[in-house]
């Protein structure tokens, strides 16, 4: 929870100037409610913040009316409480900067999801995140329904078209990586045309990344791929062709947009 | 640069596993292309992680072609260097990740500023930035020409409704500041009628925060200002509302979307 | 409460070396006295590093007998409890080098508040503090009755005579902040002559420091501006000069040396 | 240097409102002179703060004319340079703080010194230190021509009144220490009477802290210690009295007043 | 390289008192010497501690005579240079505790390496590590010539006996964590009976861990894998007993002793 | 125990991948039992990691069954518990690193201690420890019934040959070191001959290192200083002549191997 500590930090500066309109020992009962329908992510946050006072009063309480993952709808309640006023309107906007960010991203991961349903493939996110927030929002890709790429460079291998150009070709990258990475890991090789992927199955990949590819080019793909290898399409990933793309047989479709461009879903906490 | 860092750090996690599939010393010429029309914000990550290499070759250069603030298209090239090609890939997504969200909240900022041109009115920020983002973000703002509201909650008071319930009232919540925070700091308060407004001005407000008022609303309270308080308003704003909002005499429009929604804007990093 | 931990382990090095001297279980019964009169301050450390042990024993306890701002005498006992005896023997130096000096320096700041009751005139403080205290000492400042000045660069506009020769003059570095800073943020100006003072209320500066001036020129200071900026005298500020210069007519005094000269207030502790 | 970093840090907030006065690329040729006599110390944070700039232009430079330690008199230019005017007027405040405190420091040591100038004794400090200024602080009275006794509890074994009373006696708190002590420390013990002197000396003390005692009575210990025993005189030190106690015939006389009480010396940097 | 850092820094504490022996400027010519034969491992960190001095002297030099991976015989030099003499004997110890233990470990992998050759196992390690030292010594082990196992948790899937248990089976175990985790990894886990590895295979386990099996049980379960599975022997490997385990066929052999028991190997270093 | 938890986060890394094979709430009765013969040391650790867990279960617990510098056999189970499974399997690696560690230096420590029995001699431990670990290492040794020698550079002054070499010659060390040193600390200085020793023994050394001499040599220095001086032997010191060494008539016995050099002390944690 170190980042939503230096989120509260960033935010409190030097100290709250505005504090002073409210008496130091003032308590309020509030509540936060969703002003869009989405799906919910983020109330850890609320709890860590308002809900772990040192000392705290008897009287004080944090309370979830919703958990993570849950599908809520405007007007909806999702968490409440009664706290001093002077700290709650100190970790408000933090609180609140962390669920909208986070159920945005968890509610445009569920679009995509939805939209593939009953397909074999999966919804996946990509490293295209935002600085410093990786952890929470692939925790929200994972409440939206989607399932997490790799965390870093450092826990999957991807070898793309510059480490292939670097490399000297397909084979000699795979051969490279294989020589000295982990047994515990997988290779993946992204391929640009069918053609690389019959020589990446022919290396022994063992995921291929299908990039920017057409509808045609990614049927062919899985045609020749006949199970040998898992398949992820990747690249330029709409809400409108998704579900296209899955259909064309591959096993994951990776989305840049549900990380770097989710739209905020709208929250505001009142004092009753 | 510690938010940079941290960034970089959180991407290579233990280590780049693909990096076996280049030589250690290989080095590549690589350019940063935009793939849309924007505004560029963040080729200061770009320099900072590519540029400041310890003991670099003499051969390895990077160089801006475009600096933050100006306006792109999408296949201009902001941005080339020769480097290293372990360290530039272990780089590149970090370097994107920044540039690709900021450049998203100045073209968006820009928008904004585009639409109420002519007016008396300027854009402003708010609070409602992403966790560990907010000075970045800010910087991005100013870059697509709007102007900042407070960093953080110390330098700058918002007396908001729920201070003023606290307080017990507009007056009662001024003078409350007023008697504790340094002189060198306005006082804004947050009204939603034009009863309030005229409450705060008698009580001294230096600047007004009309919150979610109808056009009619915020007319009538610029004619009761008559100047004796900025006004800012804020809530709801859009692209399709904020010439309106401008045209009704504020002085500040505060939009959040443009730190809490800003679409991404694409870019790509090529080795040649 | 960061720095206190600082201090602590600045103090603690590797390990108390002297700590054999006392049995590992051994606790204390001890008090906290004054040896001066004057006003306390930094009770709070000594509750944070001697009330808030982990898995204490029931019989051990901290206890306060004053609070940060109360008027004390020599003889005082101020705070008391009973502890491990290792514990508290490694804390005290801490404990007590934060209480002499924040008693210090809300002890000399209210000297300055006494010599100027009666007058319109504030004691403020000034940013020239002792690194890494700032914090700490403005709120010794406020509990000897001063007024806090900005807390750091970015709470408070204050353009110096420095600024205002790279600038080109005073309207001009008047102009160049108001079109950058929040609008949160009120502009004060250091002015060195009457004659500058009116330059600066023409151009609209909302606070004016007077600068090392004769009580003849703060007078005519107070005269000029009638009411329409507020007026802050700074420099050589005495406990002898203080109440003539706050009789001119200034609503702020600002003195340095509360700050950076205030001579510690003597307490020890004692094991009973 | 953190600590300088950190005070930097500290009066920088989220970034100086302040310098939009002045244009980005302005530069200043600049001097920190001194307002009155003493020693100076804090020249090097000066030079750490003014002149390591990355990337600084050729004309930049940051010049000593005095070194640490000197005597120096009002008028006296200590450091001198040519520098961006944004960074200068940044770097101002925190690089004068430090001079100002250090070198009042080292002036005060300095007066203790001369005061006791051909005597057997050596003034040395305590740990009475400001908080997280331990270092710069004891730097501070080296430079004053003092010695100085342990950085922290891990460098030098001092039994106190209180850790006797645990022990249950001198003999008894001495042999705890050396059976678990490293043997390149010395057993310092303090004694408030000529009879616990004694009483140390038998149990083999290496230095006896003599904690505020007549002039008779420290002639007494100097007279049975017959040399056997570092003495140190400890309580009660000032310019007045300080004199007599070292010709009493001591070792060492600890004075906390010259890290908890020195007064500032005046500095300021003007822009030519 | 913070850990080298770290560790200078808790060899320095509060600083060098014993640096008064030498005169501030004084430089020496110096060379670091193997003191036993082996693999040498660890000397980026001699040259990071003495070859980057900032503003170095342009006489002032380090070299490697040696590099990282090298066999080196008693009586070699590995490193040389000429440097500030307080500040080489600063560094001198962590320098050379890194050197030793780093090349300890290298050269006892490489005995395991060496024990194997020609057959088609290799020699890999395990999370059993010093603390804070996994990275240097599993880049010690690659050194050595063995290969590196997960570095952490979270880049490599691991499920043991614990697991198996809690997760009611080893079918379920794998089902479990195939749903939640990466398309990037696979999936190991570990086996005592021949029994296990037939159902560890039947779930489709990519790795199997073999633990503590006699060399008839490590025979059987090679026998049945057929090439489904990757092999890795694990659990009492010594060096009489590593040839037999490769002979059994299996693709890994991880050794905790190379990280957690390997002695050290001597350096020493001279001033000429 | 900022150490602990640095161990724990690198062996964390983002995130336990193969947590997911175990329910989220499931619960594990555990112990960790010894398979080898030695002392324990580390202990506390396991209850650091395994015991503090905020909000608690009731069911849960943690529990000693023995303390640090216990004699234990194989098959004694020195711990166990009741925890959340997978966080018991997320702590289970750092606490085994640390327990089999520590005991092993512990074990190591006292087969020295032991081997000496009945001598006036102590077993001390040097700066040659594992970078990071030098704390817990000496804490080790004590566990083990040796001594600690300084923990840093900071708490002990030990002239060594290069020293003497540069401050040109024996007296010349000592007195340039007693010149500037606190009071506090003895002076100890490292001699390779007995006529060195009877040079340090004029110049007033209060300890001295015997450097790599042969018995008869430490006989000879022995009876030279006749208990004017505190000495140490050191160098090339084993379990086979520690003993001769110690009856040579030396006060201390200084041995790296304990610290760098002992091998892992064997425990596993189960389930039941």
């Amino acid at each position: 929870m170190d980042v939503v500590e230096q989120a509260l930090s960033e935010d409190l500066g030097t100290g709250d100037v505005t504090r002073f309109a409210v008496p130091e020992d003032h308590k309020s009962s509030y509540y936060i409610e969703a002003q869009a329908d989405g799906i919910v992510c983020g109330l850890g946050v609320a709890y860590h913040l308002l809900g772990w006072l040192e000392g705290a009063d008897p009287d004080e309480f944090a309370e979830y009316k919703f958990v993570d993952s849950d599908p809520i709808q405007a007007g909806d309640v999702v968490f409440e409480g009664y706290y001093n006023t002077r700290l709650l309107l100190q970790a408000e906007r933090t609180v609140l900067n962390f669920l909208m960010h986070l159920s945005g991203v968890a509610t445009l991961t569920r679009k995509f999801v939805d939209a593939i349903r009953g397909t074999r493939a999966q919804i996946t996110d990509t490293r295209k995140t935002l600085p410093g927030l990786r952890a929470f929002q692939k925790y929200a890709v994972r409440c939206g329904g989607g399932r997490n790429h790799r965390m870093s460079l450092s826990d999957g291998v991807l070898i793309k078209d510059n480490h292939i150009r670097a490399a000297g070709g397909i084979a000699e990258a795979i051969a490279a990586v294989r020589a000295e990475v982990s047994h515990t890991l997988k290779i993946e090789i992204e391929c640009a045309t069918v053609a690389q992927v019959d020589r990446a199955l022919s290396a022994g990949a063992d995921v291929i990344l299908l990039d920017n590819m057409s509808i045609g080019e990614l049927r062919d793909a899985v045609s020749i791929a006949k199970g040998r290898a898992t398949l992820e399409a990747s690249g330029g990933v709409t809400l409108e062709n998704v579900r296209e793309i899955a259909e064309a047989g591959v096993d994951y479709i990776s989305v840049g947009a549900i990380t770097h461009s989710a739209p905020s879903l709208p929250f505001h906490l009142e004092v009753r």
